[in-house]
């Protein structure tokens, strides 16, 4: 399939129209050789690692990995899954396993607590069993 | 000029081989309607906020803004600057003001603490003399 970013479609979801403590949402996603180029261009990032088989090849990981900042999208992207109209307020993330290109990964967010308009989470991107980044957020929902 | 992501280039720079508490690196960037398409198909985010002008209009913010994610990615490319091979192991972010279409930006990471090859840095990034992100990150330099 040709990659067309301008027309994209997640498909038809069906959400909930209130959340509570315990509720989660999900991103899944396959990081694809274009997506790291994308990412590259779009954020300026042009580290060898994600970019340059042969660079990546001599580094610990013996091939490329994607940026831990595309990675982190998903999160982004499972957060905009919620209901409502949600504003991300402050992340924090730990990058526990490099992502390899071809790798497909679930992000998930899970509501921690949940204080009037303002909503903490934990966050998590696995790959399988494997848990690559965990992590939190807090949101503003309106 | 035409927008060619795969051909992005972002000149020469001549960076320093040594890193010692206080050096700083940085990253500019003016974030396009552009880019904030790519970064919703390459995330799957696709919140309107970003996406729906109309919708944009009638939220707090008055107009489409920013993924947060996205202008983070400014603080991903501000580290790849960094002489060495650079792995990013966690970052935490807070976002302080929105970011808006076409608003230019400078992302700036400075090293506060060198442990070894890990190495602890604040991060922000600022619109003008307003400041949009702040945090910290840690890295591996290798």
């Amino acid at each position: 399939m040709e990659f067309d970013p301008f027309h994209y479609d997640r498909g038809m979801e069906v959400l909930p129209t209130s959340i509570k403590v315990g509720d989660q949402f999900l991103s899944r996603k396959k990081i694809t050789e274009d997506d790291i180029k994308l990412f590259a261009a779009i954020s300026g990032d042009h580290n060898p690692l994600h970019l340059d088989a042969e660079f990546a090849s001599k580094s610990i990981f013996k091939q490329r990995v994607a940026h831990g900042m595309l990675t982190a999208s998903l999160i982004s992207a499972a957060l905009a899954s919620m209901p409502g109209t949600i504003i991300l307020l402050s992340i924090s993330l730990s990058f526990e396993k490099p992502v390899y290109v071809n790798d497909s990964l679930t992000a998930k967010v899970t509501t921690r607590k949940i204080e009037g308009s303002k909503i903490r989470l934990e966050a998590e991107i696995s790959r399988g069993n494997d848990r690559v980044v965990s992590g939190k957020a807090m949101i503003l929902r309106r």
